[in-house]
């Protein structure tokens, strides 16, 4: 399950509630696309932004929409005991794993983080994947508390931030990463744009943002890259250049949104207030590129 | 309302449960002490830790405990909706008017972060107080947006983050706020251990962390600085400095805690997971600051 392309759905709202039936339509096309697992409620999903309430449904909504294909279940939350809660409820939603990042208000220590992993994979189930995302959740890890973290048990994976995109400096990162984690430990990279060499440089899964929404677009990427053709890879990446640029003005949240919209894949204005949708004038250069690139 | 020393408390847990007769006693003490506000549900009072179920709990707490004192209720939350709703709990509980906060998750651009204070402010019975707290918001407030925000309606108020050291450097600072919004809109500083150059700066309020759990410790330092009596007000913040010391090697929200366990206002591990109180050998040196200071 820690192999390959994971697929990050939007988790869609439509006039501030949880459109149930775009998103059961979102993670459908994930299945039958092909992709290796599906990650609800990651930070595309906006797992932050939702309440309990809400994230059952969509846990729910994925299991049942993903058919043979697991479904990781975001669990991340302000609070341990909020966690825990969340741990349950998508447990019992029947998530095939759970992705845990360190969210912080207060600026939490190395033992603080510690503490909240070791509590939480104490009463899981089903293998746990550690989140770090430093621009959303304000945690660095450094490579002695992945080692601490790692260790514990029902952790499976660790899905890294974007690596350095010299190939050389990203597998100085991929290896420092392994060395510090159990064998066991799959490490996966994140960062849509930076894939390509993550994959080149060691790691054996793609969380994806791009492969949430249309995942044709980033499956021959991903195929290539994990069967070792980093030729292949690395020409499929730079084809989809136009769509990184995108991603590093708006952030990918904003452009995957703006295309699932564009796709009419889900209700215009999906994203949860108070992030808006790209302006217009970035709305035809999305719609422009997704023409170029045959997205969809 | 938004002039001298608001005191902002803890929000203590007991058992991660909210102890709502701890949190009582420390209302009533800053009320007895006569402090000019209460700020409920600050950072220091872990809003961003707590459901709206707790968070109505709390508020109505503060209001029935602060007696004739006004009470200023956070509302801050990721979503705009739930922001919304928050309001309204606060406004329902007695509320004199509520502190928000643009809380992310992802990357709010200005517009987002207006769009967020315009949709909040249009329905608002009682005033706004803008909470610009860089190290956990992770927002940057340019004066631009301080403008744009502060001339809506119901804003009634600034919170700003701590001025620099230098007392020039603060004026100019406060002056450009002062020039970036309304006359009617008062400016009031945060950053306990540079409060006192923040008011002789111009600022005409303190949001103090330190007056939320002993307001005797600060009343001096605040009366003598707001009677425009600098020397006075410098003295007081140098003899605290052992405090500020503190605040700067584990952050205010563990000290203050630390400080309200060690008085036994509150229960141990009073804050909400993942959280952790301060290491034993830290708690017996704010022991000694407490002693050595006459705190409580």
């Amino acid at each position: 399950m820690f192999t390959g392309l994971s697929a990050f759905p939007l988790t869609p709202l439509r006039d501030d509630r949880f459109d149930e039936r775009a998103y059961t339509g979102l993670v459908t096309r994930l299945a039958e696309a092909g992709v290796d697992s599906v990650g609800a409620l990651g930070s595309t999903g906006s797992y932050a932004y939702l309440d309990r309430e809400e994230r059952g449904r969509v846990a729910r909504a994925a299991v049942r929409s993903a058919g043979e294909v697991p479904v990781i279940v975001g669990i991340g939350s302000l609070r341990t005991s909020h966690v825990r809660a969340l741990a349950e409820d998508a447990q019992r939603a029947g998530a095939a794993a759970v992705l845990l990042a360190p969210v912080s208000y207060q600026k939490l220590t190395d033992e603080e983080v510690f503490g909240l992993y070791e509590e939480v994979t104490a009463e899981l189930s089903v293998p746990l994947v550690v989140y770090d995302n430093p621009a959303t959740t304000h945690v660095t890890f450094s490579d002695e508390l992945y080692a601490r973290v790692a260790a514990l048990p029902n952790v499976a994976a660790i899905k890294i931030p974007p690596v350095p995109l010299d190939p050389v400096a990203a597998r100085e990162r991929v290896d420092a990463v392994r060395r510090a984690v159990p064998d066991h430990v799959s490490v996966g990279v994140s960062g849509d744009g930076s894939a390509a060499t993550g994959l080149a440089a060691g790691c054996r899964a793609w969380y994806s943002v791009v492969a949430g929404t249309v995942p044709g677009a980033v499956l021959p990427l991903a195929r290539a890259a994990l069967d070792g053709d980093t030729a292949t890879a690395d020409a499929e990446s730079e084809r989809l250049r136009p769509l990184w640029d995108l991603f590093a003005a708006h952030g990918s949240l904003r452009v995957v949104a703006a295309i699932a919209e564009h796709l009419g894949l889900v209700a215009p204005h999906c994203l949860p207030r108070p992030i808006l949708g790209l302006p217009a004038d970035q709305r035809e250069r999305v719609a422009r590129v997704v023409g170029d690139l045959g997205l969809g």
